[in-house]
């Protein structure tokens, strides 16, 4: 790969290679197995590492038409290998045509571009490579500082390992979304007895507590294509009585008793220092056969309608009023269009001492790519502030995605470049280094270290 | 016209004069006037030929404050002619300032750009040239391979010419939105009885199939700005007979009728292998004083709001569960705002062997234009596959409108050579050039190839 | 400041110093204290005239973590300026970055950038400049031929003055938004007595008739996030006898009343001349807390959603069918996503012999900035017709942002420069240079020079 690889300007060359590129790598959230680099699991061959566990590139399959079986069927991993090789030429403009070459130089030190070699030959090759390289090796080759996988409330938290930067991310839609069958988890891991929402939110807290020990620092929750939110009518005791005995809500008293844990947890967040993320507008029911072929995380999700703007504001304004306000909250969108409605939110909610206590996340998912973080820059530095933006995070199941965070760097300093030519970024080296260090690590650090958010001046 | 118009870097001069420019056509859906064609008429003057068909001209006209008498009133064809040439130097920034200078040069041979010749003395040349031509020798001076005026269930099809690759699109909107009059032709021209939903159904697959037999490869439906989509109840057959009875129905009715209805079709597209184009987000609705002047389709239309992308999701769903699956299904937006959640979707459904089964079409009637080509490719290349891409048609109902299917292959070639430029796009002739030829010209013509979806491969 | 800021094609440069820089500026729309310019108000130091009625500074300040006390609290004026001051290197991007030095610049004859200087040493400097200044010595920098500063329909008039192009434009929304108190202010001014709807609109007339006395030719309303439009179902004098007994409406009555209203305001417009505003899309409500603390324009609204295209058209087919037809028509959108929502509709409605008689305003408020101003011009040119663009305005509270229109005129130039080097505009200086002319100067002079529309052409 080249070296200057998305960098035209000598201005978005210089900002790379002086700042950017030799930065640490923070990446606050992401699916990663913990028990694979625990295990330090070795790959059988490339297929296992490179495309098993990657949504991304099975989806880009189907669109080529490739046949389900050389994708998540039965067919051996060299034909799927053959398979997702054969369609590298046809992705040109997509990202996976980049972050294949990118993943390929980076971990394995092989040049798949123009993908001239045969598919047999690159199978070796690669195969004979992975042989040296183990989930700890793959590591190593990226400068890692801290690392999230995400778990539930409820998972074993014992494989983390604080010492090395190994920290769980908070997945919480589980606990908004409560059952049964998670409450009883919940009472024996905590070892408490759940009668009431009161006692719930208790056993959350001292899991909570739980997860800070480790080193937890962020949660994410999903507010899906279509999501609401109801203010409080103080019955939701009632309801989460209703859950305890194993009824089904209806659909309005889902919403209350959700937006209501919703909103609690927003507040322990905001005791604890956690940040929270909001992953907003995915349209995850498309296809039931495809469903039923591959799972609920298999590649085929879409882009759900823009946010609604009134539910949004109200949740935010609502966790506010708690006793503790705010807690840092990152917005990402899966639909582009609502990049300006995100962007403009930090500065409609504010905490002193704390920059952009809400704040857009970076491009998230279907738009994690060079048009989409282009478009993220472009309506964040115009709508809201960027020197203040939180970084870049792969929320990745790959080992081989942390390409992504050089990848967002050199976005970024080109954005600069071209920004400096036009004359809409000041042609100023110490303005835009410290700007793009603070992006790239410094601002993502914050949020990792302070035990609360006051520590974060 | 410059050889190079629109064409700024010497990647996109070599990409489109070796490999665009001289492709066939293959407009797959437009709203020409088959007995103009199949009567070779002539024009009177140039004001019948370039104005009198051409809505969107009217529109330009309208905004530029010219009275509805020089528009679609009763001034005479010189004085329309008049004011629509002294509109031109008003235009620019618009595609119609463009699109009538190629048209010119294209079909006339005259360099109408920069206006300076009086509108008499270009009344006089136009009319001149004109004498010369008929609407088979305009066809003539493209290279149109295949050619789809569009023509209801209903029509007849005695004037198509499938050895000359003139075929029909066929025009859905009637049959889903049936009434008893349409009922009454349909029993007509296929001699069958329809009383039941099942034999409605019957007599439109038994029309189909005259459909087919004319080359027919694609039909189309508008699903304006708020539609929605009702899951089937069983109920449908009572609706259809009150139908019959020509009582109307009410507008939740209504809503489950045509929904059944387009479920139904989609599953006879997908078995006789035609393309199903859905046009999604005009509001038709706007002035009554200009409906009432010039008609439906009078080029006031606006653009409505974001597309339901659950109605829209379901609808896609449902039809997949049909025996014979998808069928091969364009969607086009005239909401630039909806690009992602368009392009995406051609990731969320999938059929073995066929590539993009679902996918975005080219920008479409007010988007149809350098900005708007722009940006699909910009959306379609990295939320979906830009290589799958179906290719352009123009939609129009004027002859001259062909001269923008070299305007999207410059703007293709352009954006290619910007990106090539930029480092998005691979610096590799052999990739770029294969993907062009896709895109302008051979995965159209699988589409019109293929008896079903299964000869796609 | 360089003379060439963003100006960077020789075509550029050549537009804006032939043509742009020089021409008077006529802003329609803004919300300076008429008082203090006739007061000819001096400010006691920099932070008063800089920072103190400028909500989108305070804003950043609250982005970057600023406690409150330095933005709107009991802190010193110079600590404030202290703050912001230290603030400008973070927000390189923002256009308040820009406009800083810009303002500082201009009025100021101070160069901040790249703000070396100390805290200290600016407030010294720029405070003794200062003493120099006035509001009429601010205004006098600038080349205003026409400043109108809006004003309520039952607020005093006399402190305007027509002859030297101090007019007012009509807020309309409290007009709207009737209650029992505004009624009663009315009352007094007119001296009429309001006992039904109807002669509650005869107050009206009668007020818009002082208004334009004074020179008024602009209303605005603001149809904020969430906004509907009811028809007209003959029961509005009913509501207003309940507003007239004091008794509170139902949010259905409202909605009737409040679309009435607005329906018979803008067949007012149309009638005597002034041009109706529609602001769209705000979303004021977010955090109750700054509310409280700030006021209800604090700088801390936020984008609504797009708009409801249905309700929108709704309204201007309603007006369009009255007696006076259209009112010369300004949308405004918050939210860039309904840019081609928005351009579109100048196709959409017309009247005879008017421009553009449904067009689409500048780039508003978040939107009003170097990316918004772009993709207004991106949209309004392929979507509409850019060169019946009715022009520029600040809408601001402050004496300094008249730059803005400094800043447009660049933009306009360096986009123009950018679409003619890649052949989307032509190279042609003539075309172009007319329709500079008419975006940044003669399409605002016609329209407040007219006594009505008819008087456009």
């Amino acid at each position: 790969m080249n070296a200057e690889y998305l960098l035209s300007s000598e201005y978005a060359k210089k900002l790379y290679h002086q700042y950017a590129a030799h930065l640490p790598i923070i990446d606050y959230h992401n699916h990663l197995s913990v028990a694979d680099i625990v295990a330090d699991r070795k790959f059988e061959n490339i297929t296992q590492l490179w495309i098993r566990v990657d949504p991304y590139k099975h989806r880009a399959m189907r669109i080529l038409g490739i046949p389900e079986k050389y994708i998540t069927g039965d067919a051996s991993d060299y034909e799927k290998f053959e398979k997702w090789y054969g369609c590298l030429p046809r992705l040109a403009g997509n990202a996976l045509f980049d972050w294949s070459v990118m993943e390929f130089d980076k971990v394995l030190g092989m040049d798949l571009y123009p993908f001239k070699k045969s598919a047999a030959q690159v199978w070796g090759e690669a195969n004979e490579k992975l042989k040296e390289l183990s989930a700890k090796k793959i590591l190593e080759k990226f400068d890692i500082e801290y690392c999230a996988p995400c778990a539930s409330l409820v998972e074993d938290l014992s494989l983390f390992d604080r010492s090395k930067g190994i920290c769980p991310s908070l997945r919480g839609d589980d606990i908004v979304g409560v059952n049964l069958s998670f409450v009883k988890k919940l009472e024996q891991l905590t070892g408490m007895t759940i009668k009431s929402l009161e006692s719930f939110e208790e056993a959350i807290w001292k899991r909570l507590e739980d997860f800070a020990e480790v080193g937890c620092k962020y949660s994410d929750h999903a507010l899906d294509d279509g999501f609401g939110y109801a203010l409080d009518d103080g019955r939701n005791d009632k309801r989460f009585q209703a859950v305890l005995r194993g009824e089904a809500l209806s659909e309005e008293d889902k919403l209350c008793l959700t937006s209501g844990i919703l909103k609690t947890l927003a507040g322990f967040y905001a005791k604890i220092g956690f940040t929270m993320q909001l992953h907003i507008g995915a349209k995850r029911g498309t296809s039931t056969r495809l469903r039923e072929l591959t799972g609920p995380t298999g590649g085929y999700a879409a882009i759900g309608n823009c946010v609604n703007v009134k539910a949004l504001t109200d949740i935010l304004d609502d966790i506010e009023k708690q006793e503790y306000g705010l807690p840092k909250i990152l917005l990402f969108t899966l639909n582009p269009a609502d990049n300006a409605v995100m962007s403009i939110l930090s500065g409609s909610y504010s905490k002193d001492g704390v920059e952009a206590v809400v704040s857009q996340g970076p491009a998230w998912w279907w738009c994690d790519h060079y048009q989409g973080m282009m478009e993220m820059l472009d309506h964040l530095s115009v709508f809201g502030v960027m020197s203040t933006f939180v970084g870049m995070t792969t929320d990745s199941r790959s080992l081989l995605s942390f390409v992504r965070h050089d990848y967002f760097r050199r976005v970024l300093c080109q954005w600069m470049g071209e920004k400096v030519q036009k004359g809409v970024l000041p042609d100023n080296f110490d303005i835009l280094s410290d700007i793009v260090k603070r992006m790239c690590y410094t601002n993502a650090l914050k949020t990792i270290k302070g035990g609360n958010l006051n520590a974060f001046q």
